[in-house]
């Protein structure tokens, strides 16, 4: 295991203020570092916590709730109120890199000329150290270039690609009359929601939902000080776009204050260290059990418990490099 | 964290003693210990381990396959046979105890009160130290008093309750017509399936789903020396069951081969060892990011890489007790 105490690279930092400065070749460079964790992801990660803003924000939602659309509406709400955007897409089924996914989310096209808007498809290929820990580095390094970062996750609930914990605001895409609240209660969303938006609100049981998502805020109380609010929208023509990113500025407003920055980026640094140990700790320990002084402890083992604590054991004898 | 290298306590001896007698109420009362990780769990859980025998089934498979009708005519079976059965039906997104769950199955009503079959339902409740730690605890401690363990868990790939690696046998069921091979793939389950069953074999589309398995199992190759095969059921009417059982007692021959038995219980045991280890360390962590100690140390912190190094630094000063 790797425990990191490196001072920050030459070559890092170069890069890096390149990369803040707006060069497009710097920042697409050292995002595929952070991706493939390279020799310089260690550095850009120490300087991208560093230069991090919290315009982090995920968008989540069971697959059809309209994330797709309801970024691009975001995006293009954004645009007029003149803020740049870096966009994160991720698919953690698809082992297809970056291109071929955009090309199929046609309502991103109408962005990809603009210059104030930076898009890339994350998948679980070129991430070597697990997807979600390549999103929320490559996330909080794109924070401190542009205005705000969208992250589109495809599914909920799909175990791998947890973001949530690591952006500044996670927004809960939900539509009326699928049941959609249950699911979310199931998997534990309704938790770590931010803001909600109840999409396609002309269907049936839009009234319904919003009325539920509100009684069960009610139940479950604020978190901190902030409340989190239900948001109609129909993102594929626009409505209710407006509201949604006023309360984006809003929930940054609200993140920025002193009472609250210090515990949000204490919170973000636990899980983000969280991350990166159990990631680090999940590959050294897959290594051992298939080494041969593995093998000969488990044939003399009698029991998992006495397994458990030769894992123990093993950690502790390992020096940190 | 605790080693878990204590002796076996005299206490869990005598109970393990009338268990193994066959002593209903023996056998709660440990399974019950077994739930709740209790004082007596780990030196329950050595005995388990000696005396364990290849005899656990899980059933896998989407929500509507068939799992219990199968698991029904497979307990029907089996009995036929002489055989004596325990069931462990897992049920992880339920908050609530045995009873109730049980009360919903009434294909399982039938074999109530028959004593050479022992039904028990586990959810989250009981379980203090994760469901699937317990419920494989409780399979190697049944295997042990009843010839076959049959565990039905619901849901595929819904992360915590994977038993799949701690059962001697895991069979999957799918349906033809639902798109389900397509699923299994992503979740992973076909490459851990020992046998494949496809229920519902009149329906439309049995014949594809057979030959795309066949075809599937063909391309990944065998495991080991174990061919995997595909067989078609019509769990309701008993259709295919036989020769279904049949394959389970050649399964189980086929694990109990000198050359196949040692590595058979080395991978056993070096996955349940590494489910304790995670779950011990995953509490300990818990406890440790909420103490005023890591609460200190995050304020200090530059990047989660840092925070990722002071984590193994604490891991690596904990003794274990």
């Amino acid at each position: 295991m790797n425990a990191h105490t490196r001072a920050v690279s030459p070559v890092a930092r170069a890069l890096f203020d390149k990369a803040i400065a707006g060069d497009i070749a710097a920042i697409s460079r050292l995002l595929s570092s952070l991706e493939a964790d390279d020799g310089l992801a260690c550095s850009l990660c120490c300087l991208s916590w560093i230069h991090r803003r919290p315009g982090t924000v995920g968008f989540t939602g069971p697959p059809g709730a309209g994330k797709s659309s309801l970024v691009s509406a975001t995006i293009r709400r954004l645009r007029e109120l003149g803020a740049t955007i870096a966009v994160l897409a991720v698919d953690p089924s698809s082992p297809v890199s970056g291109g071929s996914i955009l090309g199929d989310r046609f309502r991103m096209r109408e962005h990809t000329l603009d210059p104030g808007v930076y898009i890339r498809s994350m998948s679980s290929r070129g991430a070597s150290g697990g997807l979600a820990r390549a999103t929320a580095d490559c996330a909080a390094f794109l924070s401190g270039i542009y205005d705000w970062v969208l992250l589109e996750s495809v599914g909920v609930g799909q175990g791998e690609v947890d973001v949530r914990t690591t952006v500044d605001t996670t927004v809960v895409v939900l539509n009326p009359g699928t049941g959609d609240v249950v699911q979310s209660l199931k998997a534990g969303i309704l938790e770590i929601a931010d803001i909600f938006v109840v999409n396609k609100a002309d269907r049936e049981g839009a009234m319904v939902l919003q009325a539920d998502l509100e009684s069960l805020i009610a139940s479950v109380g604020s978190r901190g000080d902030w409340t989190r609010p239900v948001i109609p929208t129909i993102a594929t023509e626009g409505f209710g776009i407006k509201g949604m990113v006023d309360v984006l500025y809003e929930r940054r407003m609200f993140i920025e204050k002193p009472e609250v920055v210090e515990e949000h980026r204490r919170t973000q640094l636990t899980s983000a260290s969280a991350a990166i140990f159990k990631d680090e700790l999940r590959s050294s320990l897959d290594e051992f059990l298939l080494s041969p002084e593995w093998r000969k402890l488990a044939s003399a083992l009698t029991s998992p418990y006495e397994g458990a604590g030769e894992i123990l054991r093993w950690l502790r004898s390992v020096q940190p490099h």
